[in-house]
């Protein structure tokens, strides 16, 4: 039987692959209903994104260690790209920014705490490869860093205005992919020994065949992109709706779609006793967004936006991403973890969602 | 004999009861000797907080392990805690931030900064449970981050006003009580092994009868509550007379004399080579005022106060409390101390007094 | 033969002594020749500074262990501490505060993370003495406390103001250099043991005789102060024809000119894969920079300068310098290190550096 099918009917999440051609068919009959249209591109989205992680997966397994890390590196995040894209596209540069600050945010306190506390309520003390923790969390941290400087000067300093912020945003976007690339050679070539632990075990199930995995990594992400516009499009009529306020919906909502199937390996990897996997999915996931997807967005606003966009957040935000990537290098620096470890970090991360989900409305 | 009298009687500190009358009657006699009243209110304050401190202990000890580390650790800090529910009452918000933050920055700093300058003059190297510590000083940080983020969010962001900062102010709160709760439960119980050398010899004296105990207890907290009435009224007025700005009153003065009782505990045990309990001492109380006290305010405010208060704090506090803390996690990260460990942190607090006795007195 | 010649011939850097005349009297024969003269003085200050530092070691060597690290400690950066007094006395203090927090800056995150890249690059791990790395980290991380503390609270606080300032930066001063001598006695002294890795190794050469040590460190000083005033007067008007903002040149040209001679015993130290030498010389620079050099700078400013020097620096000179010692403390803590470690400490250098080099130039 084929391997996507198969897959399919095993994973009860799949079935949610029903909503895509809903989604579709809704936004040509009733494009002025909001509120459904954001319920149904939701729905499609997630199945989605686990079709197009479990392809990537796939992809990487048959084309050997080093070119399938690298794919997995630079695809692993490719729901978030898409949806930002296509946000870019629409020139909603607010929406591109809340949602790479959130999944961030979301990635290295929701992923990782509760990878903490599902994993510490079955296990007594877990363990995990520190090093492997460290690195990601010390690239983490620098990114944060180049994150963060553009607000605090723009803050700090009358002189800089949007010319500067902007050639600014391009460097530090080049100095990110850089520092992104070396990271991973560092973690795949000169070091991979240090990383032993986390690499190991992604690769749960059988791969699917190159020819299959390769097909779906390219009609789920043109389906992906397809969602996304429909969910960009809606996300704001319905957050009014909702009572939700734009700075919760780019920051949590956005990025736990858009997260939701690398959740779930997260958390059932906790739950195995498999820490290494989580703290990898979390940390991982985080960096990549901040030291690729991020940059990468910058370099193709010149290319795809109605203007360039640069990479001065809302303050709140950054202060958001220091904290979180402060907590990260603070919590993984032991290698070992307990229940109350994820209560501490999740509570960070309810401490923010509540700080959004509050604030009022005209700011984003 | 009596082991109140006992205890009065060997612990020349306890002399100073004395007072207690003494600053009673001073306010019938003289209510305008602003002045007197200060100093005399501080003098009975200090033996008071020294009973309470005993006579929970005592409770805690008689009442099984489980509901014993509860009540210390909820009237652990009750001195702090009735002296800023007079203020509270009394409607001086400035004095009870000033109070709160205070009180974590001077347990932060102070306590732990001469427990280990004063335990590494004796001793040339010391060890301490680091485990126990980590995780006081990571919800010391979870706790500072909470209580920076109203303040960051109403900076960074005209649009919060203060019925959004009142809303956050409770959501928070409810969140650091739920947090402490759930600390309670992984160091009493859950975990209660990996705290082993934290807990104990904190029962150094032969406890009290609990009918004693209990009386005690709810005996002093009235002479509390009466002496802190003085104190808080003559406080302000006293300050202006010595030169000292209102910051540095509540931030220093406040925080000195109702911690002193447990300062003795601190200094002690770390010069008997017992840093486990003084690290205890200084990390958990500033971690309960900052996880339960400070809530607790909050909420009582609704009761008691005649507004709200809310929990934004002056952002020169905001930034103290979050170095404070962050000098705990990285201090305590390797469980070893020696005297100079000890300057280094005392330093940063007496960096902290200069500028708030030197700041121009028209801020709080 | 004479040492000093010996080394003279030995060393190709010191060839560089011969614009020494040519840039003094460059300055008698065409003091409007800017871009000449600033050029000709880096090439001139670069070998003075090797020269005094052997100077220094010489004279350290001979006078035994306590006294030599006496003035090791407070010679070490004789050529920063000349060059700023020659701005100081020029009344130039913006220059004067962007070339301590560009040294700071500088040691903490290039020699640092050039040191970990050059090493690793050679050697697949290096570990180096952590004890020492992380006491020196602790003293930088204290002293940037003490230099945030008053530009934050002139920001956070209309009352804050310049005579405020003023007493505050006096008072500091003080307290910093307490720090610093207390932190002299522990290292060379009271625990000098736990510092064995680091003072290792320093005399690599074999030390000059006292009286030619003397007599250099005397006549090159001299120099030193003659071409720093050249250096001084022509460095801005040049920054302007290279299209340098001041900010970029006194955080990052002064920095590398003062600085040159110790980097390259930092960087042949991590290549013979002596990493405690490196990692001394960088925190240790940096530590004394901001604990030592600066509060001097401000006392001398009572008697040297035309007006009293604070210690409120430009807010993103602050941000940065929090930021490097930051990072010295976290990539310290695990006393092991690998390229990719150097990679990370070099990007958030570079992204300071790219964020000085394209601000506008109206600020400093």
């Amino acid at each position: 039987m084929n391997p996507l099918l198969l897959e399919i009917r095993r994973n009860p999440l799949l079935w949610l692959l029903a909503f895509v051609p809903v989604v579709l068919a809704a936004q040509k009959l009733k494009p002025e209903a909001h509120t459904l249209l954001f319920v149904l591109s939701v729905l499609a989205i997630v199945p989605l994104a686990g079709l197009l992680s479990h392809a990537t997966e796939s992809v990487a397994a048959k084309t050997g260690d080093a070119v399938g890390g690298l794919l997995n590196a630079t695809l692993g995040n490719l729901t978030e790209l898409v949806i930002a894209l296509t946000a870019l596209q629409a020139g909603q540069y607010v929406l591109v920014k809340a949602s790479i600050a959130g999944s961030i945010v979301t990635n290295t306190l929701f992923v990782l705490g509760a990878s903490f506390l599902l994993g510490g309520l079955k296990h007594h003390l877990q363990e995990y490869n520190r090093v492997g923790a460290r690195t990601q969390a010390g690239m983490l941290f620098l990114a944060t860093i180049a994150l963060l400087v553009p607000s605090a000067v723009s803050e700090a300093d009358a002189a800089a205005d949007a010319a500067f912020t902007q050639k600014l945003s391009v460097g530090l976007a080049v100095l990110l992919i850089v520092a992104y690339g070396l990271g991973m050679l560092f973690s795949l070539k000169t070091h991979r020994e240090v990383f032993a632990g986390a690499e190991h075990g992604e690769a749960d199930e059988a791969p699917w065949p190159i020819a299959l995995a390769l097909a779906t990594l390219a009609g789920v992400t043109v389906l992906v992109a397809l969602v996304s516009e429909v969910f960009v499009e809606s996300v704001q009529k319905a957050a009014e709706v909702f009572g939700m306020t734009p700075a919760f919906v780019g920051f949590i909502v956005v990025a736990l779609v858009g997260g939701a199937a690398e959740m779930g390996s997260a958390f059932s990897g906790a739950r195995k006793n498999r820490l290494d996997l989580s703290v990898g999915i979390a940390l991982g996931s985080a960096a990549q967004i901040a030291l690729f997807v991020a940059p990468v967005l910058v370099l193709f606003s010149y290319v795809m936006g109605p203007t360039p966009m640069n990479l001065q957040f809302w303050p709140g935000a950054v202060v958001m991403m220091l904290i979180a990537s402060l907590t990260a290098v603070l919590v993984t620096n032991s290698g070992r973890s307990a229940w109350f470890v994820g209560v501490l970090v999740l509570m960070v991360y309810l401490i923010f969602a509540t700080t959004l989900y509050l604030l009022p409305p005209r700011v984003a």
